[in-house]
C-alpha cells in the first residue's frame, strides 16, 4: 500500500536515497515492483534530525515525484538519521495529517500495510489510547491509531515490547469484531539514535522488508565503489523494498521479526504479540 | 472566527450571494467587519442540493479569495438551497475534512465559534458518538463532533431538541473538566428542506447572526429592485454578517435564539440547552 | 503522456464516464493500458457547459483518482458535452494553468502528446501569437501555445483550416532549429456544439484515438442493454484509450485524420499540415 | 502589494525572523501595517543558502500562516542569508511559478509592486528576454519578467546598471502605450554575498523599504539585549516593513535610491532608470 525507507549512519544529503539511486524512493511511488499497488501518488513525508538533533517533517499531499520543495529540501538538507514514506491510502482522506511519518517528541513512526476492518474498530483502539496523548491524535489513519497505542504501551521505554502490546491488542480488538487476521504491516521507528523495524501479519504473510548489508562488508565486496567508500561502516538502510541492483546488498528481514539498527551490534529476533 | 451564508428559496446561481454582491461572503474572507477575525482564509466550503435533490460538497483549504475552481462552480451552478462557510481555524488543521459544511446522509452542517478547551474535552466528546456514526467522523474539528452529538441525539427526528441536547451535553462535559463557559456557537443545519439556525454560547455573548427580511416586504419597499423582484417571497438568508447594506433587508437573531426557515411560516423562538 | 475524454449528446451526469465506467477515465489516472506512461498523475481538468450554455473548468493539480471534489461535481453535473484530461507531465510545471482543458470565449482545447524541444521552440511560437490573445496565455506548456496558435489562425472560423495551419506552423519551426519530427498529437476542440478531434503526428506514428459507434447501431446490437438505451442516436463518445470492453463500440481514426462530430451526420476526413 | 525581508550576517534559523518576532512576516501575512493590502495570503516563499553556498527554494501556494511545513522547515534550516516573501496577487495566477523569490543560477530575486498595465506590455517585454534565458521563464508575473530583462541587461556582472537598463526598458515600453506611471518596485537581489535593494517608482511615491541599524551600533544601544548580543556586527536585515518596535533599529532607505549590504562597508546611493 505504501513504501518506506529508513537511514542511519554517515550523514548524507536526503537525495542521495530520495532521488538520485536507481529505484529511489520516488522512483518506486511510481513504479514499486514489490507493493501492493504499483502506484504510490497519495502524499509523502520526511523526517529527519536535524542539527541540534530535533526530529522534522516535511509532509505533502501531493504526489512525491512532481513535488518541487521535496527536491529543493532533499538536495539541501543532510542528516545522519531520516525517515521517508510514500503513501498509496487504503481509504482514508489524502490531508498532511494523514501522512506518514507521524512524531511525537522525539519519535518518529511510520507504516506499510494496514488494519483490516479499521473503521469498525477504530473507536475501541481510540478509546484506549492514553488520556494524555489523546489530545496529539491528528488524523484518522489506522497507523497513526498504531503509534499512539505504542505510545500508549510504553514504546519510548521499550519499543519492543510496546509494539508486542500493541500488536496484540489490536488482533484481540479485531478478533472480538469477527476479523480473521486483523494486522498487516512492516513498521519503522526511532528516537533518533536507533532504529527499530519491525515485520509481521496475522496471516503470516507479511509485506516486504529489506535491511541493507553492513557497510563494512560491502565495501570488501566492491572496493572499487566510490559512493560505497565515503560511508561510515555502520550506516545502515532499511526498506520496504530494494532500492538499487547491487548484489549481496539487502538481506530480507525474515516474517515475524524485529531488527535493530543502532550503534554497536544491530540485531535481529523474533517478534510475536503479547497477549 | 468564521462566518457562513445559508440560502433557501428560488433556485439562483451560488456567485449571486458568494461572489457578486458588495460584502458577498468571499469578500468577507478578506474583510470581516464583525468576526473575531478579520481575516477567513484557512480553506472554505460550498454545500448544494443538486437537480436530484442530493447535497453536494465543494470543499477546499485555499482562501476563498483566490480559489478559481470556486468562482467557475458559482457561475455554473444554481440551487435552491445552499450553505458555505468560509473558515479561520481556532487551531485544528487545515484540511478538507475539517472544513464546513460537513454532511451525513441529506444533512448539512456548519459552524462559527468554539468549544473552549476541546483540545481537553475531544476524548469525552467523541466516545458519547453513536458507534454506527463514529466511522464517519473524519476530521478532527469541534465543529465536526458537535454535528456527530446532535445526529447521536436525533438531529434527523427533532432537530431542535437534538441541538438543545448537543449544547448541554458539551457544557456539563466543559463544566467537569473546569471550564466556565464551555460553548459558543452560530449553527445552521439543514435536511434539504428547511434550515435550523442557532444563535447560543454558554456566557450569553453569541457570535452575530441574521436573517433576511421576507421577501415580500423587502419587494413593497424597494418596489424599483430588479434584483428583489426576481426572487420569490418565501427566500430567505441566513448570514454571520450581513451581505450588502440594503436597510431593513436583516433582522438580528436574539440571543439563545433558534430559527427555523421552511416552506410555509418561518419561525423564531427560544433556545436553551437541555440538561 | 495524457489521456482524454470528450463526450457529446444526451445530457449526463459527469460520474457516468469519469468515475463508473470498468476503466473509466479516473480508472486510467492509475492504470492506463495504451498511454505513453502508465500513471496520469499530475492533475487533471474537467470542462463543461452548463444550463446557460457557457463553458465552466474545474482543474486541480490533485491526482484525479484522490480529489474528492472532482467525484462531488461529476455525481452533481449533468451536461450535454463535456471534456476531461488526466496529465502525466512532460516537464512542465504542475499548476491549475497549465492543466487542460484550455478555455477561450466558448471554446475549450485539450491535447495529449507533445511539442519536441519545446523549450527550444516556445519563444518562437509564442512571439506568433496573436497580439490581443496573447494576455490570455497563462501556463508555460506546448498544449496552451497550440491552441493560442490555432485561435491566431482562425480557429473560431475554420477549426480544421487553422488546426492545419498551426501544426504546418509548429513543423516549420521545428525544423528551422533540427528537430526531425516536431509535432505528436491528439487534440480535442469544441464550441460547445460541435468536437473536432485531430490524430496527427509528424513521424506518422501518432497516439491512439478512438470514436464511439453511433449508439443506434449499438442499440441495435445490444438490445438488452439499459445504459445504451437512454442515450440519444447521436451521442459519442471520443477518448484516447478505449472505456469498457464492449465489442464493436469502438472504431480507431485513422493516422492523420480528423473527425468531426455534429448535429446531422458527423465525418471523418484525412488531416495534413499547412505548408 | 507583499511584504519581503532579506537577511545578512550571522548564521541563524529562519524562524527567528519568519515566526517568532513580533510583526514577524509571517505576522505581517495576516496584518501588515503599511502594505497596499492587509493581507498577503496568495503564498510565500524563502530562499536560502545552504551549507554547500547553494542556494535553494521553498515555496507554496498557501498562505504562510498555516503552512506547517514552513514552521518545521524555519526551525530546522539555518542559514548566514535568506530571502522570504510573503505574496497578494495583483492578479496573475496563485502558482508556485509565480511565487517569489525567483532564482536563476545563484541568483535570488524578489519585488513588492507591480508593472501597469502588465497584461499589455507583457509579450513586448518577453520579447526583450535574451534568447539563452527565455526557456526558464517559468510563471507569468512581472517581477519574474523583470528578472530576466535585469539578467539579460547584465544582473550577474553588475546589478545596479542592469536594473537601472531594466527599469528604463519598462519605462519607454510603458509610456509607447501610454502608461503614465509604468513602475512601482521594491527589489532585493543577491549573489549569495551580497545585497541589492532598490526602492523606486515612476511617479516618485514607492513602497516603503527599510533597512536595519548596523549590529554594533544597536549592540551599544542597548547593551542588556540578549538577542542582539549574538549577532556579528555586520548582520542586516533588509524589510518592506519594520519587524518589531526596537527604537532606533531601522533606517528608511529614501525614493530612488539602492542599498547594497555585503562584507566590509555598505553602500547607500541614489538610483535612476537608464535611457
Amino acid at each position: 500500500m505504501c513504501r518506506w525507507l529508513a537511514y542511519s549512519g554517515s550523514p548524507i544529503l536526503l537525495e542521495e536515497l530520495l532521488v538520485k539511486r536507481d529505484r529511489s524512493l520516488i522512483d518506486q511511488s511510481l513504479h514499486s515492483r514489490q507493493g501492493a499497488t504499483t502506484t504510490n501518488g497519495d502524499g509523502f513525508g520526511v523526517g529527519w534530525y536535524d542539527d541540534s538533533g530535533a526530529p522534522r517533517l516535511y509532509r505533502s499531499t501531493h504526489p512525491a515525484w512532481n513535488d518541487r520543495n521535496l527536491r529543493e529540501l532533499a538536495a539541501g538538507i543532510s542528516s545522519p538519521l531520516f525517515f521517508a514514506h510514500i503513501r498509496a491510502s487504503t481509504g482514508t482522506a489524502i490531508q498532511e495529517t494523514n501522512t506518514h511519518p507521524f512524531r511525537h517528541g522525539r519519535w518518529l513512526w511510520m507504516h506499510n500495510g494496514l488494519i483490516r476492518e479499521f473503521p469498525r474498530l477504530r473507536r475501541e483502539l481510540l478509546v484506549a489510547v492514553d488520556d494524555a496523548l489523546f489530545p496529539s491524535v491528528e488524523g484518522t489513519t489506522d497507523s497513526e491509531a498504531m503509534f499512539y497505542l505504542a505510545l500508549t504501551f510504553g514504546l519510548e521505554d521499550d519499543p519492543v515490547a510496546a509494539v508486542e502490546r500493541m500488536v496484540g491488542f489490536v488482533e484481540t480488538a479485531g478478533h472480538a469484531h469477527g476479523v480473521e487476521h486483523p494486522i498487516q504491516m512492516t513498521v519503522a521507528t526511532t528516537d533518533g539514535r536507533s532504529i527499530w523495524a519491525f515485520r509481521y501479519s496475522s496471516e503470516g504473510a507479511s509485506r516486504s522488508l529489506y535491511f541493507s548489508t553492513r557497510m563494512d562488508a560491502l565495501q570488501a565486496l566492491y572496493p572499487e565503489s566510490a559512493e560505497l567508500a565515503g560511508l561510515g561502516e555502520e550506516t545502515r538502510v532499511v526498506v520496504s523494498e530494494p532500492l538499487g541492483d547491487l548484489v549481496g546488498a539487502w538481506n530480507e528481514v525474515p516474517e515475524s521479526h524485529v531488527g535493530i539498527v543502532r550503534p554497536g551490534s544491530d540485531e535481529l529476533r523474533p517478534f510475536a504479540p503479547a497477549p
